[in-house]
């Protein structure tokens, strides 16, 4: 048996073979920035996708899912447009979804229900389909495989810089290319998808055990992410396999086909953490000693969520106290006498007692832009790690001026 | 049949006939402000409390919930300081507790068990035994009926004023008044108790009484507030009745009696709100339109601890999309196209169409110091109301910098 060796390389959605991008600037954005995104499969590929479990859906995100349905599981092109989320817009938003879509089916030259679709910027606002009409021509033209960073940056909204991933991985004797863009920065806890990803592949995965591969993915990458425990009206996460690279994956090549998957899932995941609104650190938040994995995830994300957390790491404060204390509101078995906290590789609280003779070494730790906390929550086996961001004044600054 | 008049008078814990109130500086906080409260009944009075449900209780907790139960509910003494609160001490912080207590018993007379103990301020540090066993005796010593307001200042932390309240009403003809203070600016978001609050009145209420009124006040009021969401490991509400004024509180007049308290309370929470760590504004948020007041109550809560909704408010963005977007993931029954939303009397968003033409109207009016938000469902009939405050650049400010 081959050795699981997963290589990462510079690239994006479009680095997988069979695949082209583009970003363009169609005037959605009132800056003038890059704003519609779009990206084609050579082939029809196989297709599947997660989607908010916010109840108030945006037009995209139903239009998608039902194209998704009546093609099986089949796409040939996603359009993105950033500016607009085109959520919260009535029958005139739907209407415009669907016709986003059968523009772009159009110019692509494929049934309508093989184009997925997604929106992503302010609630509320109607979407500027004269604009978005003028400016698919142009997407299409700029189309290439060499323009999968314009794509990236094309899906931004508030976030800082764009999140591409690629990673190559052996199958069946072939090199199988997965790349990735995402984009997200605030209204982030995924709940099931999270935020805008679009995820490639040149591998043949047939469409149950491509679901499959995206859901064990996500869970483990974009589920377990939160900047301020918002989930969007419009949170997606597509994946797209065409097979150009002729690997196909099977039961047999599966665990390493996630693994890879995970790879690109779990940057994309860790840049929109980085990049989370106002975010001056990443803090990996690891909860032990809990009850049952959903007890240790439901913990780690308390702590993820907590203001004071986020605002005492922000501080470089080694409050350890805060993590005890949301620890034991998290809902969770908890037993104060067994718990422990860790900032670092320091130990802060153990078996009931302060180590506050630690707590210079802990805040000198806390200086640095990669956090790992750790709570044992003294009830059983179980564990879970979260990524977040500290919060800081900044965070409140880009949200109280967003629309004005 | 009487009417129910209920008059608001200027005063606090000590207000109601029988209690003396103490607030000196016992030198634990460092900057030498007052940190010691005492409370006594000149009798034994009927106590009832409710604490924190969270499962790191700090060891006063602990001790109150003992001395309770051994006494009865009957208590002589509250003894309270600020500046150290003895949580996720171990043995020696339990110890602490107990001997605080017993040492305010030897002084007033009664029995250990009749005296409850609080304590606020930052987790993890020793409660210094030689400072409050210094202080207690300055307490005994200034223990006067005019000195509410000195306890009301010395169980502050980060508040910016201390909470007073006092009514009188009308019972058998004899007026009974109802005092209380509070402290409370962040880590506030009560499941059952929260932060501290203490509540006296003169009239007689038998304890299954006192239990049930306790619970029913704070239920819509100490329970109905948020500001960060967090839950500490201190929170308490004690309520005493002396009987000092001649009238007895039974089934026909409870809702006379609770209705008073319901109103003290409130006054102390709404104080909580509005004190709460870098607030400028306080936003009362109505959710209607639920299909159970469960339900009613999670999404408040969860609208009411939103950061995106808390800074667009802060900011003065009539941002009604993030209110529908909260109101999407509470998970709720939740109907988008008979949903709506109004910020002040102003409808933005009603019958699944967003109303902008109405948003400088909205936005003149967030202008204000408060601010009522009001979401409807369109999934039952059921309400609630919780109350929070906006989420600000000084929130942060005073979190990270808390201990340093």
């Amino acid at each position: 048996m081959m050795v699981n060796t997963i290589e990462a390389k510079a690239g994006g959605v479009a680095t997988p073979l069979g695949y082209r991008a583009a970003g363009v600037s169609a005037g959605i954005k009132a800056n003038g920035g890059l704003d519609l995104a779009l990206l084609v499969s050579e082939t029809p590929a196989t297709a599947s996708a997660v989607f908010t479990v916010n109840r108030a859906q945006a037009a995209p995100v139903l239009v998608s899912r039902e194209h998704l349905e009546r093609s099986g599981g089949v796409a040939r092109a996603v359009i993105v447009n950033s500016g607009c989320a085109n959520a919260c817009t009535g029958e005139g938003g739907l209407a415009a979804a669907y016709e986003m879509a059968a523009e772009t089916a159009r110019l692509a030259g494929c049934a309508v229900d093989q184009v997925l679709v997604a929106s992503t910027g302010v609630i509320g606002v109607a979407l500027p389909m004269d604009r978005i009409r003028a400016g698919l021509p142009i997407a299409f033209g700029a189309l290439g495989a060499d323009q999968g960073s314009a794509a990236a940056r094309a899906i931004m909204t508030t976030d800082p810089s764009p999140k591409e991933a690629a990673v190559t991985v052996d199958i069946d004797g072939r090199t199988v290319t997965i790349g990735g863009m995402a984009k997200g920065s605030g209204m982030i806890e995924p709940m099931m998808a999270t935020m805008l990803a679009f995820v490639t592949t040149d591998a043949a995965v047939p469409r149950p055990l491509l679901d499959r591969a995206l859901r064990d993915a996500v869970n483990d990458t974009f589920n377990a992410i939160t900047v301020d425990g918002e989930c969007s009206t419009n949170d997606c996460v597509m994946l797209l396999a065409n097979g150009a690279s002729g690997a196909s994956v099977d039961e047999t090549t599966y665990d390493r086909f996630v693994h890879a998957l995970k790879t690109v899932c779990l940057t994309l995941a860790l840049g929109i953490v980085r990049g989370g609104e106002g975010a001056t650190k990443v803090m990996t938040i690891t909860v032990t000693g809990a009850s049952s994995d959903e007890e240790a995830r439901r913990a780690a994300k308390a702590i993820a969520n907590s203001p004071l957390v986020k605002t005492a790491v922000h501080g470089g404060d080694p409050n350890w106290g805060r993590l005890i204390a949301v620890a034991g509101r998290a809902g969770v078995d908890f037993e104060l006498s067994r718990a422990a906290v860790m900032i670092g590789s320091t130990v802060l609280f153990k078996d009931g007692r302060p180590h506050d003779e630690a707590a210079p070494q802990a805040a000198q730790y806390l200086k640095g832009r990669d956090i790992s906390l750790s709570v044992n929550l003294g009830a059983g086996g179980a564990s879970s790690t979260v990524w977040t961001c500290d919060l800081s004044a900044e965070y409140v600054r880009i949200n109280a001026d967003y629309r004005t």
